[in-house]
């Protein structure tokens, strides 16, 4: 599994592509406001979960002057997502936002684009130029091949920034679809030396959206392909926050972090496993160890079967068992369960 | 993507195996009780989603008892998931439930596997047999090659089935380990003939555990490999149904069935995708027409990017709007949308 070489884009103090780390995004979802500190409080709150990078939907000034505020004293880098006005493009870049994206199909006129591109190179800010599927240049629309539409989108919003000679520049090339999300990505990544945000547009609700970001996500990354990623998701920043970062898992690319293991309840459990491994999941996260924590249903099997777990939890009726690599080291109530558990995790 | 040839194995009224489409199976998570109704009206519910077999896990007789009467009304085949007392798996036979899991390795001396497998002949019941990666022979537990020591174990399992001439079994190979689960699957397709059972033993919470899933059983469904899948989640059987179908219509192979596509919600949202989704996500699965619905955070972008979907929404303010291949059908207010929304899916 070897990364793809292409250039390195500096974002704040996280670098895509080059081979660096694939990063995690995730997107806010209400609107800006004023109210910095709450806005700070939950970015951090996200970091903690492993998100490196955070897109906000930039539709006006105003937004763009909370926005500017933010990034100011975020502790992850910011990304002004612009839509159809490229005038709060240059109102982000002024005012410091570590990334821009932009939308050139809805920008409108090339000299508008030409504009942002020459405020991102004299400020050295990075911009992402997006390729969405569904939303293809009117020409390009009817092809059939969906994927060579998307190169061919993605070529076209190249034109002047290879003109201009920016290459401060990540692409991405999403899709609802997955044979053509998967299928433009890889055309791309040997076509061209930027870095790649990797996605799939409107996945869906949880379950689909996972489902179908998962498949097209380690498609691609366990070829190499892919240097920043972000899941969609009709559910919170951190569901895709940690969608991502198991992708990365289960991919090979990222191997530290907690493993969860869990078992799914059956009529044999009398130990609550959903509702505990809810309770614990922002600890687990925010742990950067390699570990794997088993949270097992019965008493008789949970042990046992987790025995390779280096902390593993379950219980009968009132009684709630801690084992260490199968060997049990706390027989405690479940009051005191999540208090003792939390211990152990963090003297490992 | 051809079905690798297997037996097929008869299960109630489903076919497992022999190119038969893919079943969807999930497990009950609570005890089994003599309140026949509610089993059977969740049941009916998760038939709904499109779950053809659910198995339960029988602990004592009592249970036994309680399931035979589930079984001879449920509208899916049930199976009896029986660990450690062989006495269990005889009178579930005897009761009628329409397939029985065995744990070869927790049922304790070879004659009483023996005792099993001859009542499930003379009554032709299915067995499926099941290898765990997590409870493995005590001699196989420490081989590197987890792969291999699950094939190891399957045909120790298998041998007093092949003795007794008895072939209406199902074979699973599970672990929480992706790569022995795919290798296990992979060289058991290719040696033996016996339909498998797909899944991921203790696969987490519900993001890990539909990651790990997605990853093993997609890369084995889209070779042939696997007749029927249970997604094991930490979660709702219909948590675990939901996921198994997405599975199958992300792997390709399964076509039907509504695609929901909606936007992840972003500053520039005005309709809650969150909330409508999960209000209509049980009216979408139950339709079987293969069809795509749109739910989109906004009324700019949402008809546009949405042309190809059958049948969409969104809104802004108290205002929604449904649209049908872009084209806007109804203007109505959030308090109506459900009722015309459903309404018209019907139509469809």
């Amino acid at each position: 599994m070897e990364n793809m070489s292409t250039n390195t884009v500096k974002v704040g103090d996280i670098l895509v592509g080059g081979g660096f780390p694939v990063s995690v995004q995730t997107m806010w979802k209400t609107p800006l406001t004023p109210e910095k500190k709450s806005f700070l409080s939950e970015i951090k709150n996200l970091k903690g979960l492993g998100c490196d990078i955070i897109r906000f939907s930039v539709p006006d000034t105003d937004s763009a002057v909370y926005l500017g505020a933010i990034a100011k004293e975020s502790p992850i880098p910011i990304v002004a997502d612009i839509h159809f006005d490229y005038r709060i493009a240059l109102e982000c870049i002024k005012l410091g936002i570590q990334k821009i994206r932009i939308n050139p199909g809805n920008i409108g006129a090339l000299w508008k684009v030409e504009e942002v591109i020459k405020a991102a190179s004299d400020n050295d800010v990075p911009l992402r130029v997006g390729v969405n599927g569904g939303s293809l240049p009117t020409a390009l629309r009817d092809m059939e091949d969906r994927a060579a539409a998307m190169i061919l989108a993605a070529e076209m919003e190249m034109e002047p920034l290879e003109r201009l000679g920016f290459k401060n520049v990540v692409f991405s090339l999403k899709s609802s679809d997955i044979k053509a999300t998967v299928e433009a990505n890889t055309v791309f990544s040997e076509k061209y030396d930027y870095p790649l945000h990797l996605g799939v547009t409107e996945a869906g609700p949880m379950i689909p959206g996972v489902v179908k970001s998962t498949i097209v996500l380690q498609n691609l990354l366990k070829r190499g392909i892919g240097d920043t990623i972000r899941v969609s998701l009709s559910d919170t920043p951190a569901s895709e926050v940690i969608t991502g970062i198991e992708i990365l898992k289960a991919s090979g690319i990222k191997k530290d972090g907690v493993s969860i293991v869990s078992c799914p309840r059956c009529g044999r459990a009398s130990f609550d496993t959903h509702s505990f491994t809810k309770k614990i999941e922002s600890v687990l996260y925010r742990k950067k160890k390699s570990l794997s924590v088993a949270v097992m249903g019965c008493i008789v099997n949970g042990p046992g079967e987790a025995r390779h777990a280096d902390l593993g939890i379950t219980g009968s009726g009132d009684t709630v068992v801690i084992f260490k690599k199968g060997k049990i080291i706390h027989k405690t109530t479940t009051d005191m369960a999540e208090k003792i558990f939390v211990e152990e995790l963090e003297k490992l």
